[in-house]
């Protein structure tokens, strides 16, 4: 029986098992988690609209009915021998393959700067998103403590106007001004500030212009202060500032800049880009291992964007591969078929784009919700995230507003 | 105006707030947390049926609407000085009061075996919960990743069978049997054992006989081995040692045994019992301090148990006290009004002790599933609370079942 080893249980990773459910293949999926994460919502963790599990779903439960998955195995890969065609855990063991699809992901990189993880945490792991809504609600729990500090307590920088960090602050000037809003009685949480830095002129870069614009403009009518052509030039524990030479108080910055593709990469002994990428062959695999392929985040496409329904595809794509490789068919090679992006911003607002068809606003704020309910795996947390969408929707509040661990 | 100042904001603190509503007072509440926590239901987010914030719910939000809830600090107390009528906080301020409502709790207790929390940990706080989920579910992990050892790793063992310790065991059996059937490979879930150690000769030692004897049997036919009558002499990393000699190897450990309450009893000046609680005059006041109350987990009154109804009606009954001083009219001894108590011990089985009727199984279920989705507080959660039972009750799945933070 051949033997398949996916490393990795994201969008890649999930949708190159699944897509292999009917093949003659023998599966072992290996994973730090234990669970899949729906990374597209991982803000509205952050910012206490979701709970963890509302967007984690365990890995054991969505290939339960999968006979041709041998093993669902809780890990981390620490070597890859090409050679051997082994895969090696830290616990110890390791694992044979005959095909082999890496889809370990990225994670978020401070550009050299690690000593500004401390005072602006990234958002890439479920950790990340309660580390952070942990920082944003002690801050409005810490400015009623000391009204005098309110100011600087109640100042939030994001970092990186991309999809994640547009999201944050929009998310961010909501929680101030709706859902604490008559709950503190020595500060008006709907005065604090939302700054939005971005190195380059405008907002979600990777959109048209057009869009970028609507969404600047959105942004600013929520409140947010919208910093574009400013780079960072130091972080600290009491702000950060800018290149231009702008010093902001803020007690609270928050990571939505780089990425930095997963450490496994290197293990492949073939060429990376800057990112951490790998440069893969036409057909996904790597050069010289046509046995070996890797798919999300960790590959590097031109013209490919780091989104999930591009993982989603490679992922599909290398296991049809394989199929073919079997049956004695020719491989393709991967085209990534746009089907378009959107990007929200706040309650009803967002921008969508299809090529064909741009807009921003209220409709493609529902365009968003519907795409992102549909791609939830599994019914139950998709029921139950839409519930809590239709709650704070009518009512402002948001369920998930606890902060555990003591914030000292 | 009167100030009042309440410390913790579980059932007897948020009780008594509510109750004064409407007086002439004006109130600060104190917690180290900023939510409220619903502890009778800790255990189903340590066994991964509920998500922390179902069973949380912002203090802030409590209080939105109440106008006397002059503020809502978190901070923790650290001092009282009861000659200056002040409370002193760890973040360096003091709050002055005219009328003191202390409502701080109880944590768990070793019996001065602080060195076995490392491999038994118990459940008081959320972050318990998360930590003892944790470990359960990476009991499992681990067993696939060694099924060699998975005798050792799929033993768990619950120390204590008072209504947590048999809420545990129940759940425990019910994810190994139900929850994980079909999605390990390499070991058979459905063969953990469960074991539960209770010292005295009965589970639910407080409950009548009849009701301990019908808890034993639900138990037994879930598959749960009860040892009553035994005392633990050893825990470690690998199980425990009882004083009858036995050994039970085990990688779980969960510690559902002794109470010890609030170490903030001990700044009161006043003669504490064994388990570190408060002796309250007849009105729930400290001696010699009329303006002083204990309520709640952290009061001892004779006769009444350390449960949540016992903790609102102290709660709500301190409140009335204040309220006629203030009116000028003579203050009422506190009287515990027993309901009736219900344990539970798994899906359709439960005990039910309402005096003059006593009954175990499905309807003792239904209950208690009755009366704890009606005091959940806050209509959301209620809600939320009663799908996520519901959903878990027809599919026998569990929707927390996410590992955050590596075990290792």
């Amino acid at each position: 029986m051949t033997r398949v080893v996916v490393v990795g249980a994201g969008f890649g990773g999930l949708n190159a098992v699944k897509t292999l459910r009917r093949a003659p293949v023998q599966i072992e999926v290996v994973d730090r988690r234990n669970f899949h994460l729906f990374q597209p919502l991982l803000y509205q963790v952050a910012t206490a609209a979701l709970n963890p599990s509302d967007i984690a779903y365990p890995i054991r439960s969505v290939f339960r009915g999968q006979d041709n998955v041998a093993a669902v195995i809780m890990d981390e890969v620490v070597d890859i021998d090409l050679g051997e065609r082994e895969v090696k855990l830290a616990d110890g063991g390791s694992l044979s393959y005959d095909y082999l699809v890496v889809a370990s992901g990225a994670t978020h990189s401070y550009f050299g700067r690690d000593d500004w993880a401390e005072h602006a945490p990234g958002l890439k792991t479920l950790e990340d998103a309660v580390r952070m809504r942990r920082h944003i609600l002690a801050a409005f729990e810490e400015a009623e403590r000391h009204p005098d500090r309110a100011e600087e307590l109640l100042t939030f920088v994001v970092i990186g106007a991309g999809p994640t960090g547009v999201e944050l602050a929009g998310a961010l000037i909501e929680i101030a001004v709706h859902s604490m809003s008559r709950e503190f009685r020595r500060i008006d949480p709907s005065r604090a500030r939302v700054l939005l830095v971005e190195g380059t002129d405008r907002v979600l870069p990777p959109y048209p212009e057009q869009l970028s614009a609507s969404a600047r403009k959105q942004l600013e009518g929520m409140g947010v202060e919208v910093l574009t052509g400013e780079m960072v030039s130091e972080v600290d524990a009491r702000g950060v500032t800018l290149a231009s030479g702008q010093r902001i108080e803020a007690a609270t910055v928050l990571w939505a800049a780089g990425v930095q593709a997963s450490s496994l990469g290197a293990k492949l002994g073939v060429s990376l880009d800057r990112a951490g990428r790998v440069e893969v062959e036409p057909d996904l695999s790597i050069p010289g291992h046509p046995e070996v392929f890797v798919v999300g985040d960790l590959a590097r496409v031109p013209g490919v964007p780091g989104v999930a329904p591009a993982a989603i595809q490679m992922g599909r794509h290398v296991a049809r591969n394989i199929i073919a490789d079997i049956e004695g068919r020719a491989r393709q090679p991967f085209r990534y078929r746009n089907k378009g992006s959107l990007a929200t911003i706040g309650r009803a607002r967002a921008v969508a784009d299809f090529g064909w068809l741009r807009f921003g606003g209220f409709f493609a704020w529902v365009a968003w919700l519907a795409v992102h309910i549909w791609y939830l795996i599994g019914f139950r947390n998709r029921f139950l995230v839409f519930l809590n969408w239709a709650w704070n929707y009518v009512t402002f509040r948001r369920g998930a507003r606890i902060i555990t661990q003591l914030p000292r």
